[in-house]
C-alpha cells in the first residue's frame, strides 16, 4: 500500500448566492475542494481535471502551495472553465442551479499520470460515469480503495453506466435523497442494503446538517452534524468532507469499518469548516490544531455514560 | 428530592393510517405514551387527564397494571374521549389530521391530587398553555424539575399564554419546526439560545428520524436517530422519548446535564420502539433487557476512537 491519492473531479468557477451574500466568480470544482480537504494530511494527492485558459494562475499557485500534483490537470487553449452558478434557498437545504456551462468538460478526455497508475487510494468526484469508468480502467494495480461520488442527473439519465461504475467500487458517498432514488427505498437502511448488494462493501449516506452515516456488513455508524450557530456557504461541503475521509485513510494506510468511522468524523470535522465560508476561504486557512479542536467537539457532541439497575 | 412524577396529558382515542396499514380506534394520547415510556423505570408516576365514559376499561386496567396512578385522571358520565386521526404520507416525516373531536377535553379543569402535589418532577405534555399553567399553580413545593411540550397549534393562537408557561419550565421539549417557528430563527442553536433566554435552562429539540440535540448554556449534546429497517407508525414518538428522559432522571434522582445527556438516550431508545409498531403495543411489551440491548446499540453507534498526529 502506498499513500498516493488520485483525485477525479471538477475545477470549476463558482458563482453563488446565499441568504447572506452573493460572490463573483470563485474558486470551485470537485476536485478542488477533495485536493484542498487531503492537502491538510500527509498524502501525495494528484488531481485529474481539466480547464481553460480563463482558469486564474493564482488558484493554480494555491494549489500548488498546498503540495498538489497537478500533472493531471489539462488545460485548453482559448477555452473557457466549467461555470456554475446557483442560489441557497432561505433554509441552505436546497438550492437552485442558475446556470451551468459545461465549456471545457464536454472535451475531458481524462489521462492519468504514470505516477499516479499505481496509486493506493482513487477518488472518483462527480463526474459522468464514463469518466469515472475512464480513470478507473488507466490504473496498472488494483487499487486499496476506490471511491466514488454521483448525483441525481447521473442517476436519472446515465444508470447502466452508472450501475457498472458501482459495481467496481469500494465506497460509494451518496446524499440520502439520491440514496432514495437510486434504490427506491425510503428507509436508509433498506437503501443502505440495496447498494452494498450492487457492490460497495462500504456505504456512506450524507445528510446535510443531520451529519452522516457510514455502512457496512451488518453494522452502522453515526456522525452527528455539527449543529453550527450559522452556515454561510454549504457548496463543497460533501466533497470537503470525502476528501479529509480518503486523504485520512491514505496517510494512515489502514481501510477497516474503525478507520472509515473515524475518517468519517474528520470528514465532517472539515465541512464544518467549509460552509462557515464562502467557498473554498475556510478549507484553505484551517490550520491541522482548529481541526483537531473541532474534532473533540465532535467527539464531546455525542459521548454520554450510562448504568442501568 | 422524591421520586413522584407527575403527568399532566391526554388520554384519547386514536385511529392512524401509515404506508403500512390502518388502525380502527386504538389507544392514544399523549399522558397515556408519557407514563407507558415511565413505567419502565423505578419512578412513582401520577397521571393527570381526562376521559369519557366510552374509555375501554381494559385500558384503564392497562396502565394500573403498569402501577400507573389513575387519581388524576377525571372520567365524565356520558361523554365521549377525545379522538384524533390522522395519516402519514409516504416518507412518514408529515402527516395531515383527517379529523380532531376534543369531547371531553373542552371541560377538562386539571385537579392536581393531593399525593402529587409536592412531586418533585412534573411532566407537562402538550395541552392548552393555560391547563399547562393550572397544573403548576396547584403545586404546593416547587418541583425540582418542570418539563413541558407544546406543538404549533398553541405556538400560532395562545403566545401569550404559551410565552407565561415557558418562562416558568426548566425544560422545553420541542420539534425542529416548532423551535424555528416559536423563535424565528433558523439555525437550531440560535433558536436554542432564544429559548433559553425566554426561561428554560435546558431545551431539547427533536429532530425525528435525525435524533435530537440537547442545549445546556454553552454546551450541546447530539443524540442520534437509530437507523431502522422499518417506521411503522411515528405516533407517539416524542411523547415515549420525553416520558423515558423524565423517568429516567426521576429514578435516578440528579438533574445535571451530564445525566441529561443519558436521559436524551433512553428516551430516544424508548422512541425508537414505539415507532416499530401501531400505537403503544411496542411500549407496552418491550423489556429492560431490550431496552439495555437497544441503549447499547445507540452507544455503539456513534462511538469512535481518534488519534491524530
Amino acid at each position: 500500500m502506498n499513500n498516493k491519492l488520485l483525485v477525479l473531479g471538477t475545477m470549476a468557477y463558482d458563482a453563488i448566492e446565499t441568504p447572506f451574500g452573493k460572490t463573483g466568480k470563485i474558486l470551485g470544482g470537485c476536485a478542488t475542494y477533495i485536493g484542498l480537504a487531503a492537502s491538510h494530511f500527509r498524502t501525495d494527492c494528484g488531481l485529474i481535471s481539466i480547464i481553460g485558459s480563463d482558469f486564474e494562475s493564482e488558484y493554480l499557485d494555491l494549489l500548488k502551495s498546498k503540495k498538489l500534483d497537478l500533472e493531471g490537470v489539462e488545460c485548453i487553449e482559448g477555452e473557457k472553465t466549467f461555470f456554475w452558478s446557483g442560489k441557497y434557498h432561505n433554509d441552505l437545504n436546497t438550492r437552485t442551479s442558475l446556470e451551468t456551462q459545461l465549456n471545457v468538460l464536454t472535451k475531458f478526455k481524462p489521462k492519468v499520470p504514470q505516477k499516479y497508475k499505481d496509486a493506493s487510494f482513487v477518488m472518483l468526484g462527480n463526474l459522468d460515469p464514463s469518466i469515472q469508468l475512464d480513470v478507473l480502467s488507466q490504473m496498472t494495480q488494483k487499487p486499496e480503495l476506490v471511491i466514488m461520488d454521483t448525483m441525481n442527473f447521473w442517476i436519472e439519465s446515465y444508470r447502466d453506466k452508472l450501475d457498472e461504475l458501482i459495481g467496481k467500487v469500494d465506497v460509494i458517498s451518496i446524499n440520502d435523497e439520491e440514496a432514495r432514488q437510486l434504490t427506491e427505498k425510503h428507509s436508509l437502511v433498506e437503501a443502505a442494503k440495496v447498494i452494498q448488494d450492487m457492490g460497495p462493501k462500504y456505504v456512506i449516506i450524507k445528510k446535510g446538517e443531520h451529519g452522516a452515516l457510514l455502512f457496512h456488513e451488518n453494522k452502522i455508524f453515526c456522525a452527528p452534524g455539527l449543529p453550527l450557530e450559522e452556515v454561510f456557504d454549504p457548496t463543497g461541503a460533501g466533497d470537503s468532507f470525502i476528501g479529509g475521509f480518503i486523504a485520512y485513510l491514505s496517510q494512515r494506510g489502514k481501510v477497516s469499518f474503525e478507520d472509515m468511522k473515524t475518517a468519517v468524523i474528520i470528514g465532517s470535522a472539515l465541512a464544518s469548516f467549509t460552509v462557515q465560508e464562502f467557498g473554498t476561504k475556510a478549507l484553505e486557512k484551517m490550520s491541522f490544531k482548529e481541526l483537531s479542536e473541532r474534532i473533540q467537539t465532535f467527539k464531546r457532541l455525542t459521548e454520554f455514560e450510562i448504568e442501568l439497575t
